[in-house]
């Protein structure tokens, strides 16, 4: 996969793409990713890619032909990339979009700061406007990073077994059970006795069961989409009953 | 404000830390930011800070005594800092959570990276479990990034004019209307003529109009907790119209 950003911020992308997987994944050839300041293709003389918005207002505007031009010259060897906008007025982003893009052959993201977007600039070069969700940033920067790095995770060849295999809450559909490692005992908090105890039968109901309480207590809403087994109805009923009693 | 950040890849923060707002709210006192990797306060031999987890199972587990010991020794000139676990099963994160969380004195951020967390990590440590969305990440360390910058901006005396006085669409309630700005024809492509019209009355209706037709369009759940005016009931009322025609 190719990976192209157009940010005015290019530094802020260096420590994250350098570390951990994403780092990996980059030295494997799984993705090239490029950051490319589009000020460079401003053709104005003063480099200038803001200017103030038609009909008044406060705060700046990114002018369209510099994010015009970079991405008509990113696209040049005939790549029809997804050109990905971070804004607010954006799609929600969810693991499903996550593996949408993850088949792309070619992503570019365009990251604002401060400024608004010329309408033309979404209108004719953005394929997709994202929302990492409803708070306010200083940028899209931090939005596309959460992108690709969730993005590349998904790619072939990337997770070795470490973290493939833990089983995350968006892939089982629940949220995942408490987890506990050594000591047992540690400044007198200790781990449940099932945990400890060699029965494998009892410790998978055990997680089981604590996977759907705390989806219940913090996630409800996941438990709508999520098809019950005959046990985990049983288990659910047990775990509303206890719960409405402490209330 | 004081945060900290207990992370096992602090290299992924620098980048982002000392661009833009945050750098320039570092640099005026108004948030010191230290990023620890927490792996110095393991007590064993090796530094190891995961271990397997009880009960068997694919996956490592944060073990407590470095994260125990971190939080402690942050916390020992007697703050009370607000200390924020980063997971998938925590509240989702808002512009409200963010307001809140910019009025504390002391911020801890604890990041896992693939790993779980032992159970009483969370039950004894942390006061705020957060998830920035239903996504898959690779570690905590991007969801500590976007808090901190949206914590950051709310600080008195962060945001200069340029910044704060962009209407961003979760003050308003309603997604923003459309930007132009120069020049009115690009490449064939023009500003609506209001915009040019030099007639404020008018601008400032078709802005209110386009405001609530994209948030009619993308995000009818924020119409929900909007008190509509008489005036923009119409108008959504014409909006509404408009749209179904077109299916």
């Amino acid at each position: 996969m190719k990976i192209d950003v157009l940010s005015l911020f290019p530094e802020m992308f260096h420590g994250v793409l350098e570390s951990s997987i994403l780092k990996k994944a980059r030295d494997k050839g799984a993705v090239d990713v490029a950051v490319t300041d589009f000020r460079e293709y401003a053709d104005n003389k003063h480099k200038t890619v803001d200017d103030y918005p038609y009909g008044g207002g406060a705060g700046m505007v990114l002018k369209p032909q510099p994010i015009f031009d970079a991405v008509a010259d990113l696209n040049k060897e005939g790549s029809k990339a997804r050109v990905v906008l971070l804004c607010p007025q954006g799609e929600r982003y969810t693991q499903k979009k996550a593996e949408e893009l993850s088949k792309e052959e070619h992503l570019i993201f365009v990251c604002g700061h401060y400024e608004g977007y010329d309408e033309r600039i979404r209108e004719h070069v953005v394929t997709d406007e994202i929302s990492i969700g409803d708070f306010v940033l200083t940028g899209g920067e931090l939005g596309a990073l959460v992108i690709i790095d969730s993005v590349v995770r998904l790619l072939p060849d990337v997770l070795g077994n470490k973290a493939s295999a833990v089983e995350d809450s968006f892939s089982t559909g629940l949220l995942e059970h408490p987890h506990y490692t050594r000591p047992s005992d540690f400044r007198g908090m200790k781990v449940p006795d099932v945990l400890t105890s060699g029965d494998h039968k009892r410790i998978a109901e055990w997680r089981e069961e604590e996977s759907l309480r705390r989806t219940f207590l913090r996630r409800p809403d996941l438990l709508e989409n999520y098809e019950l087994s005959e046990s985990q109805k049983k288990m659910l009923n047990q775990i509303e009953k206890t719960h409405r009693s402490d209330v």
